[in-house]
């Protein structure tokens, strides 16, 4: 062992030379411009940075976004940078992270955009609005379409720079204790959905209610809620929902493509040389599609065993209920976007997307779908 | 200007200095031994690799991802790896791609798996089949399904080392001189369509070509072809198509969701140091969702202005011509697996991914895009 180590100290002082006259050739050659243009301190330095999330450490498919992000940005950095994740509640509360991130105590946050309607309201449009976007659908109006650019200029003022960091597919609607027949049965309905979901379902009568998702089962099971909505069949039963609710309701009309954020202080931003900042963007990039790539591959899989091994009852929500609920959306969107600027300017840039976008489907990938179903 | 580069030559040994003496303390740590595993030399040499296509020198969204995917390495290893990108016939022809990795003319190519179904028949499988998994399905299966383990395993005879790199959505079935109204349309219909695609359309009477994307315009409009397919409004708009057909099928049952591959001869590979091969996978991954975001953005656009503009027909293929090729697909690949042992290891994979992703959206995406659609 002494004799590996004393052989390790030479190997790794031959390093050092190597390093260094490696870098005594670069700074001489045509690439010293473009180094000097950096701070020299920034592009060498190491940077050890705290990441708060909305998700229980390590949660499958949420949770472990940051986490992968982290590992990418370390592995592609050569250990320049490393980010530390924490779970909701270890160091701040599940709807802490954008004020943390906003007042600087943390440099990266992962969480949904409609957490904070109530700061920003047309941060709801970044995650999902009713009968919106579906997953592939807001990648491209966020990325190529104009709403990445839109999303920057709206949390700016809370000294935040958004990148979009994975996406769950269309959720389901939702684990119901009461059977959803009519309109009538959403009268006084007390339900957990986030974000316009709510003000839909209250409009219809129900009552929406915010609650993190490690209190859900509890407020399920002991009648304090009658439905919740979550994600989808791999998640759900991981919370194992199907113990506490009788039913389970699709189609997922009010989140047709969830997108999460990666959350970022703008100072602590501005204060990474440019190849960081390239990894973090591609890391969130790479990881916004496998977040769906991993939902994908494993909720048929738990459909399955929800419905086979658990006797779960899938339900279709009544079609009267649906058109109801969109006709309610549409309306609060319309009234959202004359109440609020931002929003306006934003939901008319979502709805031009959606439009043409629908218009494109029709005859692509939809009109594929029904020629495979047939 | 002397001054300057004065200052600058005494900055630059600064950063030396920074540099040997952040290197020391990282060797004196606990990564030493991280480290010191890695070939020193590899891991802070300088790397200038070439890379060939099988597209146009900077063609809209196909040809454009390889480009991406060069300036995303070069950017994270803030210049340590330099990826000069050939256009097809600038230093091999368009279909050469797979034989100049193989053999390491070039470290790395561009392509579409189809092309080889000459050499490697179960390649088409990682690019599409005929009725099968969309963009989104295909991604989940290769990268979180057990496709890309096979993917690799099948190349690895060539000495390739694929990577998912791009997907066009599904695509239309293409531009028409001559009407489709039923199953007899297509005996003696010169048309060029690779892969299965192809096949199927011999199957049901027609003459499938291959030709490379850059003659198929003046093939259209000699006659020498009676159709084409392409890729989807966006590129096919850019070759100027409707200037030689009259018709424009969908849906595209042939191609679903083709997947675009990076190619990398695997000495070359494995040459490079771990944090080299991370970028190198995470920005094809993150190309991989930006080629689908662009066109998804550019194809309704350029649909509406082939239709409103160029006053071109839209039609969809009968229902019983969709049929038979359905049932002629079905029996192709079937056929396939029984001749051959590796496609029938890959396409029972694919085929069990196929089933249970359909079933599960069809009460997640597919329900929400008909409550959408009402």
């Amino acid at each position: 062992m002494v004799g590996n180590g004393l052989c390790k100290f030479r190997k790794n002082m031959m390093k050092i030379f190597t390093y260094t006259f490696l870098t005594l050739i670069l700074v001489s050659c045509s690439n010293a411009q473009d180094i000097s243009s950096n701070d020299d301190e920034k592009v060498y330095k190491e940077y050890n940075w705290r990441l708060v999330t909305s998700w229980p450490k390590n949660y499958p498919g949420l949770g472990m976004a940051p986490e992968r992000i982290a590992d990418l940005v370390e592995e592609m950095s050569n250990g320049q940078m490393k980010i530390t994740v924490f779970g909701a509640e270890e160091q701040v509360p599940a709807f802490g992270v954008f004020d943390a991130v906003s007042n600087g105590s943390h440099q990266m946050g992962h969480s949904g955009g409609y957490f904070w309607k109530g700061k920003v309201p047309a941060a709801q449009f970044f995650t999902s609005v009713p009968f919106g976007l579906t997953a592939d659908e807001i990648n491209a109006w966020v990325n190529r379409g104009g709403g990445l650019e839109l999303w920057r200029e709206i949390y700016a003022p809370f000294n935040i720079y958004p990148i979009p960091a994975g996406n769950t597919g269309t959720q389901m609607f939702g684990w119901f204790n009461k059977e959803i027949n009519s309109l009538e049965d959403i009268k006084g309905l007390k339900m957990r959905i986030p974000g316009i979901g709510g003000e839909v379902l209250k409009e219809a009568g129900g009552i929406p209610v915010t609650l993190p998702g490690g209190e859900l089962f509890t407020a399920l099971q002991t009648g304090v809620i009658d439905a919740t909505e979550w994600v989808g069949p791999y998640n759900d039963l991981t919370f194992g929902f199907h113990q506490a609710a009788k039913y389970y309701y699709y189609p997922g009309w009010h989140e047709p493509g969830p997108m999460l954020e990666l959350l970022i202080n703008k100072d602590a931003w501005e204060s990474l040389p440019k190849h960081l900042q390239v990894i973090i963007e591609t890391a969130s990039k790479a990881v916004n599609q496998d977040m769906l790539d991993e939902y994908l591959a494993k909720n048929n899989q738990a459909l399955t065993e929800l419905v086979n091994v658990h006797g779960v009852e899938l339900r279709k929500l009544p079609d009267d209920v649906i058109e109801e609920f969109r006709k309610i959306s549409n309306k609060i969107l319309n009234d959202l976007s004359e109440e609020d600027e931002t929003i306006a300017k934003v939901y008319s840039s979502y709805l031009k997307f959606k439009k043409d976008v629908s218009a494109y489907h029709k005859i692509s990938e939809d009109a594929f779908i029904e020629a495979r179903n047939k």
